[in-house]
């Protein structure tokens, strides 16, 4: 595999669902960041598990240890390793997995290149408790952009055909970035977070899952972090964000939008506001030629549905290549939305906090 | 910058749209891979200018020259570097970008990062004319997969709100993608065709642009190749894809439709066809966890309208922070959807001779 | 810091001397290699504190815990991180090396890099406790190495003015390997080795400490290894060995040997045994164009004497920048080449099964 | 082949012997650095062929052509790539190499890993011309040092048994490096040089060739560039460093003399001169902890003696694998050590500068 995200400052998660431990390694942060753990594991609680009714009942403290890099609260300099230990597997549920693929998953492509001894036992390293890691990886980075001026915030796009709000149609600053990552269901409009709950919990009901998109922004960012070609923000913040898994696309700005646009409809005029150029439109989401505007940089993904569910599918045995019909038990969500919101923060603030490090901007 | 990109192999493009030579040194190709030159340019002519009527009239041609990497038309081992020199530039055109950004383009990101000694000349090396050296080194790549039987070919899926039929509604094979690939217009359906031309070249007498998605299929993949997190299939080829000018987002099989559709509508069964193990719908787009499945890769990115329009547009003067009106003369293509198609055929083909490359799967 | 190693294999090392634990991920070991716990612990002890009647008196149990990637004994092909806590720590000895930093030793270039919050108890993350980790590394790689025939190993060459007899004058083939690897002291001369350990013990009464080198073998290497440039066999030898602290140079076959050598003396003809194409002398350590002949790849390295000696030593308070008299207490060896023996094996290992899974030859 | 250094910045080297071109693609320079042609040609020039009597005749102007990255004079922030045209090039001389490799010499080894396809005239990629693209990235890189303050240099320090005068034993400042730059024949003393030219012209006489030893110096430093672990500066230097073909050894500050010294000898004490932490000696070379100390750095790397020579030598048809005479024609030096000098200067430079891009010292 390869699990290791090496730029100017690396990423390297390891751990699998039902082993010891999950964690990450964050080398490359300068010495002398201060680190709050409580604000980091209550940006960690927002993606935990069991936190919703529907949720996964799989209830872990998911507090993690920091093994290095971090004395006193403060970045020493040395890579920084934070760990989680897995307490609460109960891998039984997942046992015919090893043989009966489960549509939509990864445990045929796992099979396919792990072989027999790929450890698929709730997902193993495929599984979407590894993006607690990148949540530390992220949360880490986030406290350190915080300090010059930077807020990432995530909400709840939609789920399933209800929408909620936009970052287009709301204010994007700092205070709204502060209060959607304090709200226990982030989605902007309450009515469609209602909404969006009800439909959550009906799907449960039918054994089933949905899909949903979630928007992500920052602001406050210097103008010229990036780079045209392979290390632009889209570039790198796509790498990093198909890392979470169940994401199947990802758009900047207008993104798909744009398709169906003149040019001289979705050019974004420029203009000097208090003394600084900038754009009177937003629809390039803050990039342009892979390098920041000073706008808020703004991206779409999309989840797909939750692939385990507790109806009936069509399977294969890998042993016999004989028909097989999967039922999977276990504890699933039926949206996994509202919990990748956080993931999405981690993996931006990654990006950009890299993007920093890379120098040529005064931040 | 950062225009290298490096995993098992190296792809180093360099070259600005006005300056001596335009080129790209891939680095990492095992020798005894034969490559024809005129294929190679045959595939190059399909991005080339000038190929439509509407397109920018500068016409070149683009012959590429191979400076190192392949003698006797057969790769030694050593890094493959190839150049084509810029003869038919006019940077007049293009004078006042230096100081007035055009909206919508890096003129203004470019100047910010890398100040008054930026290549703005014809967008330098934000130029979409880069994406011939990467269609060089995805040229090369594209020749190595067809002798292992790997076939990718991409298609104008739409044109703003004229649709193409999409890969899923086609038969997706080896013949569909070399027929595909030898069109001069590349869309399945001839009517459809027609009136995509028919509205580019309305844009164009409106002196604006306009946007477009392109969708690319990969056929003949072993399952197998990829791996979760940074380096899956998805994060590889977006890396790749988002250093297209103008392509503002990714997605891959029923991508943003997920957002709409419950588990059980979307979770392709497994079945067993020809001794293998295959699924009977193709939703995931060959990729399950990072990794292939076996099925058809099929991704969808869209490119927006090309920012340099005839019409006046609003911006900056940069160095009096007055506003400007900005009348962009130069040539240019009211929409590079059809140019960029092969773009997307090349950075597939990079992204999956590398997964081969990194082992573990015969091929 | 960059303690990521990224290649086709990425090495990620962590911890902190006096912190909770140090460790490393292993990432990119493909599924399905055994490795046996009980041989890696029986390789670690080989570098492990206390073992020698000299050395430092720190006597920890440094058995590692493996929280990812090793499932009953097997690779499950998900990244490897194993953990080795730090229990017997006793900062107050290095107290005063915070302001007064050793002459020899990284205290100040840590402090002028990482600042105040630098962490220095007991070297922090520049320890040769960190080798522990990397032994780690190169103890599963060692494994899986032999399973495919290639065994390495290295011994003592020089203490002082005290030398061993060299691979040169040796059979350098398996067998000779292992029974290296199995003695308590590494030196094929039991004499030699007498001599070695009656001067460290007379250099310890001495309060002072003594340097030496190290030789290292691997047989039944592959031909074809390598490659020229920047990842050649040296190139990647020598950037994993210089991650153990205090080497100081390193070279190759017969290294600085032949500056005063003659073309004519040193070529080492061809010639054909057993069917194989081999050389009749191995001048060139196995090595050649950067890619292993097949010969033994053989090479030497030189650790400096432990800055850290109990004499009395002429500093500078860093905060005064007044001069100052530092007197090291802590545990100190007054040598370190012995413990430093089994970290050539692990990094020649690292290096090695990485060039293997970079391909191109039948492994 | 793995010709790609991809750090801070990214050096791509490309180009065989007897091809098209060699040249080199330099991504990561910041814009607006100020690169003198002359000045670059004149560095260029101390490592052309044919520069001193006994030197291969081979005579070409090897004028690098900018193709990209510099616009009037100064870098724009593009990949700067520069290519020499190959042009006097004489294959046949080395016709049966292709069948019979020379002992000492990269041919056996690349036929192994590259096969019937390797392009071994004149050596190939593996060719010691290729250093030419080196120097061209090192020498911008020295450029931009300079304006920094911070000036390397290099000198033969040993042909054989005769020996220069060291860094050691000399000022190492600005001046003192300026001054070897500009000598025909770099060493600090005459005596030496004229008995190191008599030396060599009586290796040529005998048909053989000669091996020596380089010292480099870089003066200038700030305290602070580096790492510990794998991306210290002796790592880097090293990585670089063996990309010179030749290069078996290499060694920092007292190398391999630190194997008979005491700590009570060698550890460098602090003092503070012009307000300044400094050590009284520097048998550290500049690097403590894998950390510039702000002494002068110094190393020194063995080059054998060129594996070309007239003589007769043993050596196997690789087709036929029955023995085989091989006398070498051509053109060869009897020593390399003089045109290698510059090289050095290169690899350190482009070292340094990556370190100093890599941030956390103002520089």
């Amino acid at each position: 595999m390869s699990s290791t995200w090496k730029n100017r400052i690396s990423v390297s998660i390891f751990g699998q669902s039902h082993g010891a431990a999950i964690g990450v390694t964050l080398d490359g942060v300068p010495a002398g960041e201060k680190i709050c753990m409580d604000k980091l594991n209550a940006f960690l609680k927002r993606r935990a598990p069991g936190r919703f009714p529907w949720a996964t009942p799989r209830k872990e403290e998911d507090v993690p240890e920091i093994l290095s890099g971090i004395v006193d609260g403060v970045t020493c300099g040395a890579p920084i390793t934070a760990i989680i230990r897995n307490t609460n597997t109960r891998s039984g549920d997942y046992a015919n997995t090893q043989t009966v693929p489960r549509p939509g998953h990864a445990d045929f492509t796992a099979h396919v290149k792990y072989g027999g001894n790929a450890d698929l036992r709730g997902g193993g390293h495929f599984s979407g408790r590894l993006t607690g890691a990148l949540c530390i990886a992220g949360g880490i980075c986030l406290q350190i952009l915080e300090r010059r001026g930077i807020f990432i915030g995530a909400h709840i796009e939609s789920i399933g055909e209800i929408y909620d709000a936009s970052f287009h149609e709301t204010l994007v600053n700092e205070d709204g970035i502060k209060a959607l990552c304090e709200k226990d269901f982030p989605a902007f409009d309450a009515n469609a977070a209602q909404k969006m709950i009800a439909e959550i919990e009906k799907v449960k009901q039918d054994g089933d899952s949905i899909g949903g998109t979630i928007e992500c922004a920052a602001v406050g960012l210097p103008a010229g972090l990036g780079s045209p070609m392979f290390d632009g923000m889209e570039n790198r913040i796509s790498q990093l964000v198909f890392a979470i898994p169940a994401v199947k696309g990802i758009e900047f700005g207008e993104g798909f939008g744009f398709a169906f646009a003149r040019g001289s409809e979705v050019n974004d005029s420029f203009t000097v506001k208090d003394g600084k150029v900038q754009t009177e439109t937003n629809n390039h989401g803050g990039i342009l030629g892979g390098i920041t505007s000073g706008m808020p940089l703004i991206f779409r993904a999309v989840i797909k549905p939750t692939p385990s569910i507790s109806r009936k599918q069509k399977s294969v045995d890998l042993n016999t290549l004989q028909p097989a019909t999967l039922e999977v038990k276990g504890r699933h969500d039926p949206c996994i939305v509202p919990r990748a919101v956080p993931c999405f923060e981690a993996a931006a603030a990654i990006a950009i906090y890299d993007a920093i490090l890379a120098g040529g901007v005064p931040c």
